[in-house]
């Protein structure tokens, strides 16, 4: 990037959700950001309706122009940290749909959570851990096996394809999607190896030691 | 874009969802694409298992690298096509927070095709369509308002934002979202400009005369 670096508001849950991921890749880039954390009970409704879709994370951009939706925040702070091919077109869609792959499995998980009836929510994840998720990390797997070239997903280097695979298959080893087994990504070794190779880089080290889960 | 323009071949349904908005993002660009059509019924049971992600659209670029996930295709011809703000890396996140939005909206409706019961799918649609649509066009609206500079959805240009806008408020508007009335989009005003502006585009008209719906 030429110019100097913006300042950056990163404004979300005191959670590890959409916004964690975008919080390890400023940090990983050692790009400085304000950790804005918004109290879910007390702030949120009042916040809610001035964010451009409603939702969190945002983040804001020199104490101006404001950014919604997680995965155009973490494309943007991915190429201010050099953790985005962004002048590699090939690259880049390679990374992209890593990281819209990953979406989709959370927004299955996600979806459970809307529905008020506890039974169909449990049957529904079983449904999920036995057959959608299975095909779904087994076609990531391939697809990493085939455009990795070592331990990353695209490429020689870490990227937000990686920081994504990480935080989010971090739910599922650490058994906090619930109904969904602990054990479930393990029959995937490229996903496993990158989930390694994340959790022991020691920029998440330090972060995850100064934030524990 | 410098060098040559790669061969493209995309792989898609006969159809206007989510493969649509990227056939007119390189008709609009005047990149020579191979617009490939699956049979649903006869040839997609085999091909499915042969994709990354058991998902269509495809674009295999050089007869070599195949990339999945629409909106990951979706930026790339954009970029290609001169429709991406891919150096301009605020007015890029600006453009992704937009085609990311439209997304959800459309996933939103996409998950009601999933539910067996027929009764609870159009009791979803009137949901969707008296609460969450009104108010994520709602944000899209004043969203769009913030940032255009005139009728296009971000800057002073056609970007795959307002591709993404037209493809999706199309189905509305033609009442092919089944359940959702097809007035649903007329209270937002730069949604509808935009809708407008990109329907009589001369290379869109161009795209409808030769495809019709």
């Amino acid at each position: 990037m030429t110019g100097s670096m913006p300042s950056l508001k990163l404004v979300y849950f005191d959670a590890r959700s959409k916004g964690e991921v975008i919080r390890l890749c400023m940090h990983v880039g050692s790009i400085p950001f304000e950790d804005y954390r918004v109290v879910r009970s007390t702030e949120w409704p009042s916040l809610k309706p001035q964010t451009p879709f409603g939702q969190l994370p945002l983040l804001t951009i020199d104490n101006s122009t404001t950014i919604a939706q997680s995965n155009a925040i973490l494309r943007y702070v991915g190429t201010l940290a050099g953790l985005y091919p962004s002048t590699d077109l090939l690259n880049a869609a390679l990374v992209d749909q890593i990281v819209l792959q990953i979406t989709d499995i959370r927004n299955l998980h996600n979806a459970t959570k809307k529905d008020p009836d506890p039974v169909r929510v449990v049957a529904t994840r079983e449904t999920l851990a036995t057959t959608c998720y299975p095909a779904m990390f087994g076609y990531l797997d391939k697809t990493i096996a085939q455009h990795s070239a070592g331990i990353w997903a695209v490429g020689h280097t870490l990227t937000i394809a990686d920081l994504m695979i990480y935080a989010n298959v971090s739910f599922i080893k650490d058994g906090q999607w619930a109904g969904i087994p602990a054990d479930l990504v393990d029959a995937y070794p490229k996903v496993c190896a990158i989930y390694e190779a994340v959790r022991s880089h020691p920029k998440i080290v330090e972060w995850e030691a100064a934030h524990p889960k």
